[in-house]
């Protein structure tokens, strides 16, 4: 077993089309619990420590430049000539490459780290295949391509669908696309593949065969989860995929101490992190970003991204969190209320229809039905920062730049334009002007008109 | 095939009391994807250009007239002695008409025009059956009536359940009640039905046996879909019926280009249309007449109705789109915000907490958060007009009439009465009065209060 | 049958540790449908109106001390020396009770009262069986423990899955650990089970084998039901139980004459109590308490608890109602509106952001968006009422405590802190500061300083 100390390149194609997506982002970009799929799938082959990182890109190929940045390498597939001209673009990135090549496709995200180590492990098996191809059974086998095998994984022969006898066809072995080949083989055996075909194009596949008519063994592993190596073609199939990663994330949250009351209703982002013995009500949608810590409630209704929630915090129903709400512990937040670049302090509360955005709330504050701080000038955003145990009277403006003290209170109905210092009152009120009996006129006078204007 | 010339009349029995849904509303009323039952299968007829449309009214007949207007008339059918009886009642109403007539039900919405359309076509066939019997195959065919019929189509007989043998109960071909004749036949052969049976009434389907009787070919046809014939008789099955809509219109949506992370949690209504690239979130309904251009995204808890989205457009979370509100290229609307009969101007922004009500804002205007249009005296409603860039300052309110300025900017906190011009600041606001110390001797008041009033 | 006038002793198991919970509140205290799971099945024991009620408690017994209060005697099992050690402990609580003995599990809450009911009467039966166990039939037997029965429900023996035959592996009726027993026998029998087994536990299942190796007759019933025996070990269970109480009450509603537009996304309380003609939209969830007539209306993303809903009601979509929160007929509460232990009357209207608490509002009155009634004032509640027909003006903030007359009217934006009489205008405004150009030179200021800062 020297594979340990091989290097490893992966190739990951990317050039396709995508037309059934009908969509002008790039199909491998579309997300699924919030992040790319080729994001996820990146994520998985990185575990892997690969030395180098090809994506072969065709259509749309500045939105995956724009994606990837310097995270791998972008070789250009133009024109499209099929899988195997699409692998064979990777030459000139892996020049002075020696080690193994794993060829994955950006849409297909979910094969797991470990199916791509069986993959490479089985390449450097005794046997020395000289390529080794993902297979897998689906329930249905439809127009797969078929892999014919030997018992101990030996491929005798790989076959499209349109050209398989049915007795070839009643194989249940399909091929997934993904292969494992050494860099020495690899573009050896592309330079063999011809075109030869209805499409007039360059098929990877084509490579297994070449081998095993050189007698070179080739080999198939076979996956235990079909489901892994499902492409994504349509936004039904994104959709699908969604569905069965929110599916296993939900169950690995119940298994892990949380309860989700309905958790079918609950969506998570890849990265959410959960305590234990949190409560999640139905409809709860997660956005990247999110840390819940132990003995959190969430109510129904909520909506998280980039928050941090300490224990025994609780929101909701109708709480929306956004990138920078800090919640320490024990506070609350209610409902129809936003936090967004905003620290709630320990046991604070902000319980009703309420904007805190840049902020920073001391620890036992009572936020008051309402309250909006001021935040943007239409140029720039400025800061408030309330102190312990403030009271902020309902339906209050506080004008950032502004410093409310410690125990300070604002009174109900304030725009708050100037510090209020420690254990002052602020009121910002017009006179209580009356008007006895004119209520009473106007209401005679309005219903005169609407008989007026009605008939 | 002349048929093509052929004039139809459609005949819709509606006169059942709908027991089983318990509700004082009529069960063709109630409504599946914001739309009645009845109104889906009219549309659906009507693809059909019927000369006449006649439905046929027993029960709750008032509610029919007033949701029916003058689309079609009214036959009433007062006492209820069955199918056969319900459809007689027509004959008034089809006076003088000579042609094809097609027999619906209003509990059946989900006929398809093509299934109406085969229906008319094969009474016109070679052989000129009497009567056209739409037949389907259900998973359960339980005690549904059976068609016995030959290979051709050509009826055997029509029997009852609980009249059928062991041997014509294993027939799996049932009776979906619709049939199509022409109207010559028709009242012809309802004359000669009986009510020598266990109900003592009149039963449409024997029309099918006096035919078969008197020599007269009779037809069936099959349609391949049996949802397509399910009666809708109870709250549940209104709800299946709905279920199966949506799926199919979530399905659609997606196969032109639109994602829905969560397809499930999302509710259409009958006619909403949505564009490209349009991005929908968990947990978002739509009520009737919306429109969403390209490039739109809906966030999650977003409620829509009578809104038009143009492209570039992003909502929510919890936004909440009343009749009338236009949203204009690019603009975006926030959390905790409602429109209704208002229009938001290209790229301007009202994101948080918000009523715009009777409004028009303007290109690139921003509303600040807590802004409220007051559009209601209690009598009238009046009209908020906001210029280009204008700045709404948060927790202002715009009591209509009234008109803001291009450029404008209105102070946080202000009640705006009286108009303001293009570039002019309005702030409307108390004088900040200030009592240090106060705070403190009130909560050293209220500890004291409390302790007392607790111990 | 004497058994109508024997006294009935109920005794349930509640000591386990729970680890698959991940959880630090005890299993049986978790909520299913809002009510913790040994409530459910104290609350069906009730129906059988049993003289004593024991609790055995180990892990975590002040909890279930604290949770259960009067309601049952709770027995300490420590150390946990298996089921029959379990049950010995009720001893003591069973001093001079002469009956029958109903043995349950808090973590098995849906037994139905009927399936008890047959339990106590097999009890009774003329071939006075020692012991009378609960038997299902699962669709996968799995490893559970066999009951080897006769055709008339003798038991010739129960045997753990481990130390089964293949033979008795293959009879599918499973043992659901509940049995019913006279006290006169329960104790005799317990007394002679051992611990001789892997675990050294005593084994309350053994008390059938030892009364049958007696020569007492034991007997099984068989639930037509397994769902109800199904005991919960996990959040995952927990949740699965949970939908299927909630899938059994959407339909419950439904055939009551409730429209749920999309059932699977209403969540009901164990309390909930619908009206006829009641239409609930998606994604509505019904905390405890919660009553609603008949002809309401629950639009989308409304959260209820401890409400009270009069006939002709409309509420949301997104309103927030909180314990005693009472809206009278015809009355209507809006989006982003929160409501706690306030009363609305006939006909009155609070339709957008709005918080009210601690009020009383009058019939026809007509709150407008965005008012607040400012019931908190950091240590005690106020009072606010509103009179009949009143009109409070958008943006108002109610300063408890404060009383608005009937048909007076609060000018938008104003703060009142002091009482409005009947049929007057109260208006608490600054006043309208002009500054033409200002907002010009603002802009032009500010952009430069824009240019500026990003360089």
């Amino acid at each position: 077993m020297t594979f340990a100390s091989s290097p490893l390149a992966i190739v990951v194609l990317a050039a396709g089309k995508g037309t059934r997506m009908k969509s002008d982002l790039h199909k491998v970009l579309h997300p699924i619990a919030g992040r790319p799929m080729l994001d996820h799938l990146l994520a998985s082959a990185r575990e892997l420590a690969p030395e180098r990182q090809v994506v072969i890109a065709g259509h749309g190929r500045e939105q995956l430049e724009k994606a990837l940045g310097t995270r791998a390498a972008i070789a250009v597939q133009e024109p499209q000539l099929g899988t195997g001209h699409a692998v064979q673009q990777a030459q000139a990135a892996l020049a002075g490459f020696d080690g193994d090549v794993l060829i994955l496709y950006g849409d297909v995200p979910f094969v797991r780290p470990e199916t791509m180590r069986a993959m490479i492990a089985r390449l450097h098996a005794e046997d020395a295949p000289a390529v080794v191809v993902l297979g897998f059974e689906p329930a249905e086998p439809l127009q797969y391509g078929r892999v014919l095998a030997h018992d101990d994984g030996r491929i005798a022969m790989m076959v499209e669908y349109k050209d398989a006898t049915e007795e070839q066809r009643a194989c249940r072995l399909c091929n997934s696309g993904l292969m494992a080949v050494k860099s020495a083989d690899l573009f050896d055996l592309l330079a063999k593949v011809g075109n030869e075909n209805s499409q007039g194009e360059y098929y990877l596949v084509d490579i297994v065969n070449i081998a095993t008519l050189e007698g070179r063994a080739c080999a198939v592993i076979v996956t235990d989860d079909p489901d892994e190596v499902g492409g994504i073609n349509s936004r039904g199939e994104l959709a699908e995929a969604e569905a069965r990663w929110q599916h296993r994330r939900r169950a690995l949250a119940m298994a892990e101490g949380v309860t989700l009351v309905a958790p079918e209703t609950v969506y998570f982002a890849w990265d959410t992190q959960l305590g234990r013995d949190v409560t999640i009500e139905p409809n709860v949608v997660f956005g990247p970003g999110v840390t819940v810590a132990d003995d959190v409630t969430i109510h129904a209704f909520s909506h998280l991204e980039g928050a941090t929630l300490e224990s025994g915090v609780a929101i909701g129903p109708f709480a929306r969190l956004r990138p920078g709400a800090v919640l320490k512990r024990g506070s609350k937040v209610g409902n129809f209320v936003e936090m967004k670049q905003a620290v709630l302090g320990e046991g604070a509360k902000a319980n009703h229809l309420t904007y805190l955005g840049n902020a920073e709330i001391g620890a036992g504050a009572n936020i008051g039905a309402g309250t909006i701080t001021c935040n943007y000038d239409g140029y720039f955003k400025h800061r408030t920062v309330i102190g312990e145990r403030a009271f902020i009277g309902s339906n209050s403006a506080l004008v950032a730049p502004v410093r409310i003290g410690a125990d300070a209170i604002v009174a109900a109905g304030s725009a708050v334009t100037r510090d209020v210092a420690d254990g002052e009152l602020r009121l910002v009120r017009g006179e209580q002007l009356v008007k006895p009996g004119w209520a009473d006129r106007f209401h005679d006078a309005m219903k005169k008109k609407k008989v007026e204007k009605d008939g």
